[in-house]
């Protein structure tokens, strides 16, 4: 076992089978030695287990757990592309969109369920560049949307 | 006459004259293989012709096919970047804002204008990592916008 | 003093000490000779000073301030990552959101306040591409946010 996934274990996580794409494109595609991932949604077992709009239907501590069911789905996307997550040398960036109630501002503390879990996986290594923004509507209801640039070391 | 532009005229379609920027920046940068365009609206002969919300103004379908059209706009600036759309040998991603009425949540279905149009043109190449979110506003109204990133041989 | 800083001096303009990052992430990552920043808000002083929905509480040239202060506090970053911002050889990427109220569809103009700035300052290196998109809620109720993508000498 790859020493992340070691990790991740004794994080008390497991990697999922990879959700299938919801639409006509690929999970991850690389180019050089960087990993662009699709946009991930916070699915579990085939159901999107956090929907509606952070700060009417959900609490942000919710959107914070949903943007990291997001974020291990991208690992395990990554990973049936790589076969190895210790070949991961940086995470580069995190994109994060929070469906947002008006009036709802901290996209920050939702999208550090993402970040606070890639450092803790990760450590220096995991520490990325990241936006969080609020939009209307995410696909499927989804309450958060995360896609993942990382680096890879070469084959 | 490119592999390419044998393949959509197949499929019915032909390059547009690009689109002018609509602002102080240009259509296409190129950073080592990577091709980053900047984000094209559904445009023909310089008007928009998919305004509104998506799920409100438009149906879906109507999405798809702005999609498609945001879609070869962004191949008629790199065309007019690297002079023949044979040298992408990978579409690496499509990002895509969906201008959606409150409550609609199939963005995925209308980004697959674009996603199918790229698979169905370059094959293989054509599969690509994508995001398709929701916003409440895109410019002159647009329906959809849609920037892709492309890698390219070497010169 | 560097070249780029001279220019900015003169443009009347003068880099802040770098704003801190709002949640559990890091202000930039190269990889490559790629630098991605995370999404920089219209902070001066650690305090948001423009706040709210463009085209409601702000009109589009205060939004486009807004984009300005955002891309300066951005290049503070990447100085603070490279040291020099001689060192940027081309501006690559543009990202921007607009907190945007209902109907208002002019995102364009307020990114020009850092699109302008940027080939103000670097010239024909500072021509970019970007996408200019409107979202209902951002951080903190900040009007807009920005983050770049930019290519740097090797070391």
């Amino acid at each position: 076992m790859s020493w992340v996934e070691e990790r991740l274990k004794e994080m008390g996580e497991i990697l999922p089978r990879p959700p299938a794409a919801v639409g006509s494109y690929v999970p991850t595609v690389r180019t050089g030695n960087l990993i662009v991932t699709s946009g991930q949604l916070p699915v579990l077992a085939r159901e999107i287990i956090f929907r509606g709009k952070v700060g009417k239907d959900l609490h942000e501590v919710d959107g914070s757990h949903a943007a990291r069911i997001c974020t291990i789905n991208a690992l395990s996307q990554i990973k049936a592309s790589i076969g190895d997550l210790d070949k991961i040398t940086r995470i580069v960036r995190v994109e994060g969109f929070v469906n947002s109630a008006d009036g709802f501002t901290n996209q920050p503390k939702v999208l550090n369920g993402a970040s606070d879990f890639l450092v803790e996986l990760f450590g220096e290594a995991g520490k990325h560049s990241r936006f969080a923004v609020g939009v209307n509507e995410l696909p499927l209801d989804a309450a958060v949307e995360v896609a993942l640039w990382v680096q890879v070391s070469d084959d």
